[in-house]
């Protein structure tokens, strides 16, 4: 259902807490993680509110941090995309803007043969690798296009491309096997002719430029990706939204939805006060809690259990701000035992003076299976949170 | 959701057990077959996994063979279509081919007026009926065309026309009742009217060669149909799959979705042995038990309750092979009330290392309702079991 030609007006305020990778399972010898949590202030949301297990992208399917978000923020996973540029440059916080193209880049090695040596150039450390590409962005010039190159992670980084006329349908230079030379970058429309022929020259000039590094003398690229233009919220829903979050990825989802990214905190504390502040200037908050995903993603069953706590040491400030409607959900599940993303279903609950108590008195997956949401796509959620704050009119006559 | 783009290798072994027409009803006086059937082994498998209700087709439908299969297969009832034709080959182990057109055939009793006298021919019987299509076998003969005639139970049979040119697009010459003639065959497209004259060639050939017959002196063709290709196995799952089943038509279906059918198993100690020779060879194995079905047909409920109890009595022999991710369910619900397949969801459950423990302690439909699977459809089976298997990529970034 399009929600948006049934959106009304309304002076309630509502408030997405998202504990990332919050969902586990249980096995033999453990409940999960959030059953296994003391977290009264979440189990008293449960026993006021409605709760339910919400299937980020659908039955079996494990959803990266993109899908999982648009899930959560009511935009169907499978119709809507954030493409891996897009996704690339929201973690770096850098704004892709229409027209740019981006794609990933690997440092590499490339043997005096020409051909790849080493297609991560030796795992090239962080320091190294920074100093590499800014070579790369201080000696990389082409006519008509600005070349924006940003360090990610050891060989891994960013490049943008900005200029009239870009197209992203090219094949990658990045050949995915050593022992053979780069790709030539091959255009895929008449369009990116250009294009490629401009991503060839940059990976001339990076040849040249690096020649005399001892490792990563050469770069690779792939996945070609533009900006893409994604409903906004405040059209879609009629929100004045807000995200408060720590990590970039989530900053920068959220802004591709056209929230407002608020602040640069480091912890809850910080993001509590950001969200004290900002509380009168916007109708919706996405909360980001991002310690129970880096824990589940660490196997580490104790500190996620710890990082549920945390959220729910926090809930009675968050309720003191007067939320008309709560919401509890995650984007994904993380088991801890597993150490990684996974399909399982997130427990979520809605919490609002109208959603209706059900039988669930305990925030945790067991529970959640039996309250009023039942099990259902987490693209539905947004619908609740909205209708419980009177911000959806009566269907038809 | 496509699964094939998300499908990654691994060493995973997935068995599916069907147990034909598994579901039923309770009433006042009884639970269902599976709750009231003594079943430790499916129990355990109920209380180690996850449990849940699956509607093979969609709600309130009562699946035939061929879409109650699909859906175990991951296949989309509502998409794919095996087709009359293609199953009663599959039925009778004939193999359609590209550019066959095959047709259900009633032997009939025409009066002297040329008017149908009885679309069933009496129900004549086997012995009879088959001496009656040998001699269709022996004197039918058309030019160009190859034409088999396959008997399948009392007035019944297959008729398969193989050739150049053929097209199935032409309506039946059974006019579904009596004190009319046959229907000339008519081409519904073009293309069809050759094929129009055979069929009508065909049965003006059946009257001559039968016209001593008493009974069976007529033959009835519907539901003309062709061969249609079906997403393989291998190329939609990356699984080298097998089928383990007595009856042809389950081994049929298999072959369609291109497993490999092995050997010629007579009952369940046939099958378990022919699944132990067999079970380094493949990473999927369908395992059909049809004795659940045929009993729900005859409205025999103690004998499905005994076809259940002969299943779980093999399950520790298939746990003992190792798989990783056992489901358990059937192809749709044959209540034995009803003696008929029924539109009743059908109890199922996985387990595995990483599906999660439920709070279901038992298999059967009153315990599965509470189960973390949920009430689903059938299709999304096959997600979970590839999911638990290792075997389905993260969706997205």
């Amino acid at each position: 259902m399009d929600l948006t030609p049934l959106i009304q007006p309304a002076d309630s305020k509502l408030l997405l807490l998202v504990l990332d990778g919050l969902g586990g399972y249980a096995d033999a010898e453990h409940g999960t993680e959030l059953e296994e949590a003391t977290a009264p202030h979440l189990d008293a949301l449960a026993a006021e509110g409605t709760s339910g297990l919400c299937e980020p992208v659908g039955p079996g399917i494990t959803p990266g941090s993109g899908p999982g978000h648009l899930g959560l923020f009511g935009y169907d996973p499978e119709v809507f995309e954030l493409g891996r540029g897009a996704l690339s440059a929201a973690g770096l916080d850098v704004e892709l803007r229409a027209g740019d193209v981006a794609a990933r880049g690997n440092l590499c090695t490339i043997a005096p043969d020409g051909t790849i040596a080493d297609r991560r150039a030796g795992r090239v450390p962080d320091d190294e690798a920074r100093l590499v590409i800014d070579k790369l962005e201080a000696g990389v010039h082409i006519d008509g296009v600005e070349i924006v190159f940003r360090h990610e992670r050891e060989h891994r980084c960013l490049v943008v491309l900005r200029g009239d006329g870009l197209d992203p349908h090219l094949g990658d230079t990045d050949p995915q096997q050593i022992g053979v030379a780069p790709l030539d970058p091959e255009p895929r429309t008449p369009e990116a002719k250009r294009t490629a022929e401009i991503v060839a020259e940059l990976a001339g000039q990076a040849r040249t430029l690096l020649a005399d590094e001892p490792k990563a003398n050469g770069l690779l690229l792939r996945g070609f990706d533009t900006h893409r233009e994604l409903p906004q919220y405040a059209d879609r829903y009629g929100l004045r939204a807000a995200a408060i979050a720590v990590y970039p990825m989530y900053r920068g989802i959220a802004r591709l939805l056209g929230m407002d990214v608020l602040g640069a905190p480091t912890g809850l504390d910080d993001q509590l006060g950001i969200l004290r502040d900002a509380w009168n200037d916007y109708d919706y908050f996405f909360f980001h809690h991002k310690g129970t995903d880096s824990a589940g993603e660490d196997g580490d069953r104790p500190r996620k259990i710890a990082a549920i706590e945390a959220l729910d040491s926090i809930v009675p400030q968050l309720r003191d701000l007067g939320p008309d409607v709560i919401a509890v959900t995650g984007d994904h599940s993380t088991p801890s035992q597993m150490a990684a993303h996974s399909w399982h279903p997130v427990p979520t609950l809605v919490w609002s003076e109208r959603c209706g108590r059900d039988s669930v008195e305990q925030f945790g997956e067991r529970w959640c299976r039996h309250g009023d949401l039942g099990i259902r796509p987490m693209k539905d959620l947004m619908a609740f949170m909205l209708a419980n704050a009177g911000r959806l009119q009566k269907y038809g006559a």
